[in-house]
């Protein structure tokens, strides 16, 4: 077999077969296969696709480049919940402790953010002493001891993937739903869940910006899950505005504390009832969504999820005081209202420039090896469909450094479309896929 | 300028600028932009295309990325001849030294053969002592001298273009008609000439085996050229069956010989009166083509451009005694007719065979660094159109080990098809392109 004619075949319009796709992505890994070679097939594959059972193929072969978890000496349905990202995205931190009270197995490996988008092991690190580098050995203990652990993303977890898409990254072949969506379920099925529950983001703040690109990567997820034999449902998710009010690594942890307290922000907390009893039927914990609904709300009434959380960052080394008293969580030395300069209905919050405020603010990672600030961020006062009076706070700054902060400000009113007529709030859930 | 966006736009079916072509084509040639960006770009031409400025723009920035030769050193028009390549083309062997004669001044770089088509620099070493590594000062004064010289292709001319060429091949990225053309006129601008006149050979020998391909890449090169302001005509001409009787170098550069004394095959001397009387008019030495075709058939009656050759010869170390006694050029061990076992009209001799047959009996180099055997390929006593009886002679085989010979041998008649009804032989010339 040669990778020539791999690449031919694909350029062609040719069906590459699963021997062929184990092929290069064995021969890329390992290092016998070059670069430019592999960009060119990737080039391919952008113009002339890969059909469902590629797709697959190209999945399966990433997710067994390197180690796959192997989760059994856990008992029960292992379920983990993945979201393609957006601002303001601490679903995993308030969601992973409900399910897990529920009696949901939650083992979970998650990353770092890169650029506007925080990730969940930054926001944990916001508890002292935290972390996430621990052993297998620790991580599959903590899951039987107390329901829930999440461990760093490790070098050998789908290598394959890691290479290939650093390629992609730099070669234009990024934006392709097969591409895509088998990177991301390639970690997953490494990761060794039973079930998998997606939160695939859509609009402005999401990868995929219109409803179509969003709907069409779920099912090609869906069906990637499925066709590999693990429970898969994906819900399809509004990014149009930040979801929930907190953007920023600390803020977002107080907000997913405030929401295990009952006192959430209403779409958020929709938000982890859809995904949550999701999880709670995949993991065999409830029998339908309204049971399970009330399953989520019990748990948070009762301060189990609240006190599943601190069990669980007490476990991997980190100070649960700050769960009880939020004020001990890292604090901006400045916290400033940015005010509203026009009255109206507020039509439109662009996550991207959101994100970027909270970036400019050092609540986010420039490259790879930038440290970030726990500390600073945004909290919003008003969302889309609300009507602000000139004058009136848009949001809180949180914020350190003044020079930042004066061009963070400036950005931020660059994210708000007022309008004089009342506008409507997008929809939050926009569907919901147990099938492909 | 990031070679990303340009790998992008490109992608997206934008038109680069000339600016965004010299930068990518500068930055690899000197190494700081990797060959899996550039891959990458030239799988998304080879979908996208590029236009007639975007290839004028490539081939003059390939051509300008190395030396480019200056014959201003030379009076006259130089006028160089190229092509494409084919089975039995040993054109050159026989035209430069006829156009020479004539008064146009013949200053060409030429390069060797690589799989089943044969190279002019190959063909000429028969000479015994005949050297193309010589240097430019001696390269100039000999065309000043006696009118011609062919000099082998230096690594600086048009680097970009060698190094473009060469990821091309392994990317399956070489078969589109804007790089194809790009990357030959690139070379022939670099080389000097004030006027080029393209051979373009079409069909079963070609590169190109449509006539409609062939005159596509006629057009293009028609046009980069003269937006050059190069004067460029292309003869597109049939490489359906091999060219002439003779296949192999040494028996390639007799019938070149042969054709010098007034005894060539009738296509091939029909062939040199084409493109030589191209070449008069373009060299301002002939105001039409039967003043040009009169000169030509002059210089052979007159024995002129017989004896062109041997100074040509002489001039580049070669001993001539051979042009004259042509029992002193290389000659195989064994020659042994090749006899018809069916009896018919033959329809068609497959080129690709035929010169695959020459490679088996060690005339072609299978990989760069192979030695190969001057002496030994074909001489076809019947051509397309022709009867033959059982037991006649289609060949000659030229050969010195017995064991290739029989594998050569096998491999040959799969080239043939015979037919019990009358064929017509393909048309020789298919067109002629003064203008794109």
């Amino acid at each position: 077999m040669r990778m020539y004619d791999i690449i031919m075949k694909k350029r062609n319009g040719g069906k590459l077969t699963s021997e062929e796709i184990e092929f290069f992505v064995g021969g890329y890994t390992n290092g016998e296969i070059p670069d430019y070679q592999v960009s060119a097939l990737m080039m391919a594959v952008y113009f002339q696709g890969m059909d469902q059972e590629e797709t697959l193929a190209l999945t399966m072969a990433m997710a067994h480049s390197g180690d796959m978890l192997d989760l059994s000496p856990i008992g029960g349905v292992k379920v983990d919940k993945h979201s393609t990202g957006g601002v303001g995205d601490k679903t995993s931190l308030a969601l992973a402790p409900m399910a897990a009270a529920c009696g949901v197995r939650i083992a979970k490996m998650s990353g770092r953010g890169l650029g506007h988008t925080g990730g969940t092991i930054d926001k944990l690190e916001s508890f002292a002493g935290f972390s996430t580098g621990i052993s297998r050995e620790h991580f599959i203990r903590q899951v039987n001891d107390i329901g829930i652990s999440i461990m760093g993303q490790t070098a050998d977890l789908a290598p394959a993937d890691k290479k290939l898409y650093a390629l992609r990254d730099v070669t234009a072949t990024v934006d392709n739903m097969s591409l895509i969506a088998s990177s991301i379920m390639s970690k997953k099925l490494a990761a060794g869940a039973d079930a998998i529950v997606l939160d695939v983001k859509t609009g402005s703040g999401a990868f995929m910006k219109t409803l179509e690109d969003s709907l069409a990567l779920a099912r090609e997820m869906v069906r990637i899950g499925n066709g590999a034999g693990r429970r898969t449902i994906a819900v399809v998710s509004d990014m149009d505005q930040p979801l929930g009010r907190a953007v920023g690594n600390a803020l977002e942890v107080r907000e997913a504390i405030d929401t295990l307290q009952g006192q959430g922000p209403e779409d958020f907390v929709e938000l982890c009832m859809t995904l949550g009893s999701r999880m709670l039927i995949a993991g065999g914990k409830a029998q339908d969504e309204g049971q399970a609904r009330d399953m989520l709300q019990e748990v948070i009434s009762s301060g189990a999820a609240l006190d599943k959380l601190a069990a669980f960052v007490q476990a991997q080394g980190g100070d649960p005081a700050a769960i009880y008293d939020p004020k001990l969580l890292p604090q901006a030395s400045h916290v400033e209202p940015i005010l509203a300069c026009t009255e109206g209905y507020i039509r439109e919050i662009r996550c991207d420039e959101i994100g970027v405020c909270s970036l400019l603010l050092g609540g986010g990672r420039e490259t790879k090896d930038s440290e970030i600030d726990l500390s600073v961020g945004l909290v919003l006062t008003a969302k889309v469909g609300d009507y602000v009076k000139c004058g009136q706070p848009l949001a809180y700054m949180h914020y350190n450094d003044p020079a930042r902060a004066a061009a963070a400000k400036e950005r931020f009113y660059q994210a708000y479309t007022m309008d004089s007529k009342p506008t409507q709030a997008p929809p939050l859930i926009h569907r919901i896929l147990e099938q492909a």
